[in-house]
């Protein structure tokens, strides 16, 4: 028995005001994805390690938490594979489940196993914890929660300018003004690999374009020179160090790259479609150094930041993937999809004081307690008010008034009820306004009256 | 890798008409806590093992999902412990993490561990997953939805009386009119078995009692014999077949035992004040044979069940429990709590057909594609519409019309917004109303008008 019981390292307990401010982004996030015509779907949280393992990389697998096989199963455990330290032989003879590492493969199948009974185009979105093994420190954690919105089954660009507005119809929402959207797209990158002959280690190159916003360009160039010897890399750095770089410009420069034209292309549309509407609250910007480092996009990608505080890094990112699907024997299903960081967002608007102040009150009316002869009379008041959807509570306790009104204050109630013998005798009610201070006496019959009275403030 | 994926046995994926069903019973338990005065607040799924175990019995010990350790931890094996067949050492050797069993272990370790943070009484709600590993079936999960409301810290009835108030308002916004709340009180159970020297076997008593909704009354009774010999149950027995029992009559019969006399008196209170009131929509109904199967419960307990469908088992059940959180070294603290069970709620409002229609609509308004030049012209009607909360689906692709049609019905559209060629050059656009088969023609700068003739249906 655990005598100072807490939460595991890397996990979070939410305390009521936190989680009030949490669930004020989430419903906005809900209430706009299904604005802009998505469904919501929910999947559980444990998968079968088939499901999981072979799709992050031997990082991400080493990071999947293993679920334990029940009961007699664990005597099948392979101990001469634990003897000749094949750990993951090991951990495969005595679990067959995980918790979910993200949305996106969870996603996937989802959709293969699915396929009849989804009509396509699919817009889906979908909010649920992910674990990960993750060393626990500052602002990581082993739990915590993805929102992705995804739509499968059509590479339309129409799909990438509606995520571009519903990206911005959330953050202005929020409350957010200095948001920027930094866009590019693989092809282009694969474009530039190409043409400074690095065209089979593409993954690799993204991954070190990817690290242009945490380090200097110069050691990025480096790096891409110990990738492919005996190149010439200038024309590259020209490139990825010219701030005034139009598409127009790279069209020109990738007049023999047929693929990077097609993604100057469908970049050119989709930003000639956002001018032209001109509706954005927030600021839209090609960034040929964006590479997102996930290696399933295929097309667009974007990124989300804050201009004013860029060190918290992206509060949301996405683009298209034409594979993702194939994973689990379903063939020819483009996908594009976006996500919102939920953490970060949520530390941003602290920072900003973005959150409205009326999350931190508990509850509207408390009602003070005299005895259980005075709450007889009064609960008529109290049904009431729940049915005018206020949050009513009723102190449990007959304690000592400065008590129970230190109570409403820590709560930020915002009116008191009171019935003292006088009261009583008199079938009335005193309502207290708790932020000015002031109080007004009804008789409980006139229940339209004392209601009309709490809309004073 | 899988080739045909699935998720795991016992586990479900949400589609979203099921989620949106689901959801609609859960936004009116929220919405219902809060105006009640409970606070929400969540715990991580992964909870230690210390925290878990012994606290269910063995047979709970054995239901959890066990993590398994991550990386080189798994080293630490103790082999001897699986060979000598001791599996829980083996299992704890390399676990030590779990997911959590339910809802009621996580609040007693969230209030010992946040003591300090917290105002007493503390009421909050928790609607989060829980994972057991029972044997898949039908009807049972391994991975499901508690919604619990608890107060601790405080041991008035009023909390009974607000929790009875709190179901009877939950079932009948969700459209229910055939609810009894049962209530009953361990310790006028504990005055039974006083009654019939089970006092040192009072567990196995309730066990027993529990299996009268089950159970034939002699086969019961025959138990009630094995566990206690040489005693007379014959006034037991007539006591638990009397239908017009009352707490008035036990009253007399206990007028030797104190304790059992202070179950009455709680209860006597308790409907008193309900009955006074009269408020209730659904029966509430003294039952001496309500029991509750759970060992924590120290007073007040109570079940809600269906009149016309009582072979679904109970919709909800809670009660009152005074040691909780000593189980982590917190004394005094009584607690009470309720507990709505969603997935048989939402198997019983499919059966009454509960559910409101609207449900069904994945969106309000199917936007028809007739190619990118005359969406551009669409969209500043399309943000109008998001900006007044409809639901707008932009049909991604140009294909057929019977195929952007027939999209729009399998999703329930409301209406259609249709701009061809004609409408592109008269800046017009058409409005569908797809219920009605109806249609108007609106300049699209007439944006007002438009919204207007959404509302005629």
């Amino acid at each position: 028995m655990s005598k100072t019981p807490s939460n595991p390292k890397g996990t979070r307990d939410f305390l009521p005001s936190e989680l009030s401010k949490r669930n004020y982004i989430l419903d906005i996030l809900k209430k706009n994805f299904q604005l802009f015509g998505f469904s919501q779907i929910e999947t559980p949280a444990l998968e079968k390690n088939t499901t999981l393992l072979g799709k992050y990389g031997s990082e991400g697998d080493r990071l999947i938490f293993k679920i334990l096989n029940s009961g007699d199963k664990v005597k099948k455990a392979d101990l001469n594979a634990l003897k000749k330290n094949k750990l993951l032989e090991f951990t495969n003879s005595i679990s067959e489940k995980g918790l979910r590492y993200d949305l996106t493969v969870p996603l996937a199948r989802f959709v293969a196993q699915h396929q009849n009974d989804i009509i396509f185009p699919f817009k889906r979105f979908q909010i649920q914890n992910v674990w990960r093994a993750d060393r626990p420190q500052h602002g990581r954690f082993q739990e915590f929660t993805q929102c992705d919105a995804d739509v499968i089954g059509s590479n339309s660009i129409i799909q990438e300018i509606e995520l571009i507005k519903l990206y911005d119809k959330v953050f202005t929402e929020l409350g957010f003004n200095d948001i920027v959207f930094k866009i590019n797209h693989r092809l282009i990158l694969k474009g530039l690999a190409d043409y400074i002959g690095a065209e089979n280690k593409l993954n690799d190159f993204i991954s070190i374009i990817d690290k242009l916003d945490k380090t200097r360009l110069d050691l990025v160039i480096k790096e891409i020179k110990d990738l492919i010897e005996d190149v010439s890399v200038s024309k590259l750095k020209n490139l990825l160090e010219d701030k005034t770089i139009t598409i127009d410009k790279l069209s020109i420069f990738f007049i023999d790259f047929p693929e990077a034209k097609k993604g100057l292309n469908d970049l050119s549309s989709i930003l000639e479609f956002i001018y032209l509407d001109n509706s954005l609250n927030n600021e839209i910007r090609f960034d040929l150094t964006l590479a997102r480092g996930i290696n399933y996009y295929t097309g667009t990608i974007i990124e989300v930041s804050s201009k004013s505080n860029s060190r918290i890094g992206s509060l949301g990112g996405g683009g298209r993937y034409d594979d993702l699907t194939t994973l689990f024997n379903m063939k020819n299903t483009s996908g594009v999809g976006i996500s919102f960081g939920l953490d970060r967002i949520y530390l941003l608007m602290e920072e900003k004081n973005l959150f409205p102040e009326y999350l931190e009150n508990s509850f509207d009316i408390i009602i003070i307690n005299f005895g259980i002869k005075y709450l007889k009379k009064i609960f008529p008041v109290i049904d009431m008010f729940r049915k005018n959807n206020k949050k009513v509570f009723v102190y449990p306790d007959e304690v000592k008034l400065n008590k129970q009104f230190s109570y409403a204050n820590k709560h930020n109630a915002s009116f008191a009820i009171i019935m003292g013998e006088d009261e009583f005798n008199k079938d009335e009610i005193l309502v207290k306004n708790l932020t000015e201070g002031s109080q007004l006496i009804y008789p409980i019959s006139k229940l339209d009256s004392i209601l009309l009275g709490l809309k004073r403030d």
